[in-house]
């Protein structure tokens, strides 16, 4: 996207966290997930009571979960698909989550400002996480822009800091298909610069989905 | 590490998490993420129980936390910076958590089973999850091989998919430092194959620590 024109952002391309439910349950997990950081061990508070609270929790959920199998299945049903990724994921406690729309351009954009869990340098992401949350937006814009594969190659340039607590845009594109072989590209950035840019390889092809 | 070989691992190069205080409330925070995912919408559980028994003990962890800027301070001081990252980190509900041993060839190891928070395509690790393991540990692998930098360029190769529920083992070696410029390498492996490798540029310079 140049400069001088504002393009239209679209509907999400992600799976939209419902307000209630497993996502509202998800969303108050991560709440759990920063602040047991925030707190850390500096504090007068009794992390066993919070660990058996915790833990209480865990053993309702998994006295109600289905065997793995017919749980695999179903996430792969309809729209389960988009579901529960560490990256856009409504159910996964591990996605912030990223929110992704499509661009008229064809290219793909979304903004996220992470917290403490994300955390690499002092105040800084963690390279790994950028490489995660690229990962995925790039094989969410080959969804978008044209064919999807799966990832064959990626490489992470990465050109200054990322900062936790700012808003970050995070933008894909795919640049070209050749026979089986995808490219695209795709950048974090934090105040107008960039910070990481990444470039991937695809291939055509999807693993079977669970019966 | 030549198959003919057997190199003993030293001791974890990263926090070992302790039994109890927060670290034993951030393993049942796994607990809870994953149980969520397996739960998923697909049960009879009064959902927005769960919801409010989280939000109540998310309420009771913000209310003690130190305010931000202290509680970052305190996290660079001392041992405290191995204790917070999202892949190894005891205090960080978001890392597996991955243990790493120095190897007396300089090189490092780890083994770790993934679950459903890490799962991108059916059945097999998110292509990002990989590269946020690998980008990490190649960044130990200079913490034991010589001189440590910032990530400056990533490349990730998957060459099979990285299977959920079974053991990975996560190699990383220096193998060269010119001047500022750090290379170093690393890999997943699965059942003696390797399923993603990657080679790293670093370039020896710290951020500063929060005081």
């Amino acid at each position: 996207m140049s400069a001088g024109t504002r393009e239209t952002a679209g509907p999400p391309l992600v799976a939209a966290p419902h307000q209630d439910g497993v996502d509202a349950a998800v969303a108050a997990a991560r709440r759990v997930v920063e602040a047991l950081l925030a707190a850390g061990d500096d504090t007068s508070l009794d992390m066993g009571a919070v660990a058996a609270q915790l833990h209480a929790v865990a053993d309702t959920l998994e006295e109600h979960a289905p065997e793995r199998t017919r749980r695999l299945a179903r996430m792969w049903e309809g729209e389960g698909v988009n579901r529960h990724d560490p990256v856009t994921g409504p159910e996964n406690a591990l996605a912030p989550p990223l929110t992704l729309h499509g661009v008229d351009d064809g290219s793909i954009t979304g903004t996220v400002t992470l917290g403490l869990p994300y955390q690499g340098p002092p105040g800084h992401v963690h390279g790994g996480i950028s490489a995660l949350l690229l990962d995925h937006t790039l094989g969410v814009a080959n969804h978008w822009g044209g064919p999807s594969g799966m990832t064959a190659e990626l490489t992470l340039r990465y050109r200054r800091p990322t900062p936790l607590f700012e808003p970050l845009t995070i933008t894909g594109r795919q640049v070209s298909v050749d026979g089986r072989r995808i490219r695209t590209v795709g950048a974090i950035s934090a105040g107008g610069k960039e910070c990481v840019t990444a470039e991937g390889l695809f291939i055509t092809k999807e693993l079977p989905r669970p019966q």
